[in-house]
């Protein structure tokens, strides 16, 4: 398996819907697989980026904290960097911007990631609040979400995008977070717009999607009336 | 990534649905991934089976071909074997089969395999028919299948279960394949009665989902008026 065309799931999107929030996998294990990526903490502790290796969690009081080897995940997303340019664009709004990147890219049919360095003059993020067992659901944890506004800040924002194909394993179409320059601001993105930024492109041929296959509460849930992609459209 | 725990997947089970059915991976690539496994080859070329890393096609005139290294498939699934027993059955129905696997197992929400050795007091298969480009759409393939059926056969049935959260990624429920003992019969199951078997099972944890990003047909195909779901299960 080529170590670069390869993104890496574990936990599929659709356990954070009936609240299956147990961390399953540490840390430093999903450091194995990659090194820059998007995910969240058991009980949907806080936003999670990981920038040339090193995981930062943006909690629900907006703090950017770096989380250790042992720190838990539900879900995360993590691949091995090798971006190349797309474009420089200046002045764009996300819905333009999210429309451009799959014009150019012709990838509507796979998995790819996104990266953008540069200025954005706003972006709002929002982190969720961590729940304790028995955890809050999907809808539950969207109502206790702490929400973020800046203006004219510089940093990094990373952005999976899946195929319509597989909504429900994952968020069909972007799925961006962010991290200010300082380590000051960031979260899961809800709007943005950029001001002047690079957006570089990486390919993926595989999605290795790993499942909690040792969490009894997630292999014994009856999915089947549990409205997946309803309610993750609803909270993304 | 451990070896054993891994379900390789090349193709996506929604790209035969409108007939992008270009051969995008080789035998010989495909045998990297494993030593077990079930596929179809190019323009729905029959059905394949591959038992201790050798690949046998079922023709739509029900001969059985051992095919080349250069043989190529739209779509495979491939695992390396390392089955713990289960449970021996005697005279059991298909239904009554996939209903206890999934109770004994317990992994209705992860990727599984099961192999089956014994003597079936009766098998139905089918087996589909190449065609060349613009190839079929599945619903066109399936007008043109042939249907064979067998009574007191010993042989091999090899069966995966994806979960319902991937169908249309994968065929949600069992996709079984069989091959006799003696290489004269098999194809895709549609039905059977098991005499006197073996049922063995290997779990997965991962499900590693290899897209065909070089084939522009698949990557500039528009699925979203595409009946995925309604047109695999009226198929399969």
């Amino acid at each position: 398996m080529a170590k670069h065309t390869t993104l890496y799931q574990h936990g599929t999107l659709a356990l954070l819907v009936p609240g299956l929030l147990k961390g399953t996998m540490t840390m430093g294990e999903l450091l194995k697989h990659g090194d820059t990526g998007i995910g969240t903490g058991e009980g949907l502790d806080g936003e999670l980026i990981i920038l040339d290796g090193k995981p930062y969690q943006i909690d629900a009081s907006g703090r950017v904290n770096v989380v250790s080897n042992s720190f838990t995940m539900p879900f995360a997303n993590i691949h091995y960097a090798r971006y190349s340019p797309l474009a420089e664009l200046e002045n764009v709004s996300q819905d333009d911007l999210n429309e451009q990147i799959v014009s150019l890219s012709k990838a509507e049919n796979t998995f790819f990631s996104v990266k953008i360095t540069g200025t954005f003059s706003n972006i709002k993020t929002r982190a969720v609040r961590k729940s304790e067992p028995p955890f809050y659901t999907l809808a539950q944890t969207a109502s206790h979400q702490s929400i973020f506004t800046r203006d004219q800040v510089d940093g990094t924002l990373i952005s999976y995008y899946s195929p319509e194909l597989f909504d429900g394993a994952a968020v069909a179409g972007f799925h961006h977070h962010f991290l200010s320059n300082d380590h000051q601001f960031g979260g899961h993105v809800l709007d943005f717009q950029l001001d002047k930024g690079d957006v570089s492109y990486q390919l993926f041929d595989t999605f290795e999607q790993h499942l909690p296959v040792n969490d009894k509460e997630y292999m014994q849930h009856d999915f089947s009336s549990d409205d997946i992609v309803g309610s993750i459209h609803t909270a993304e």
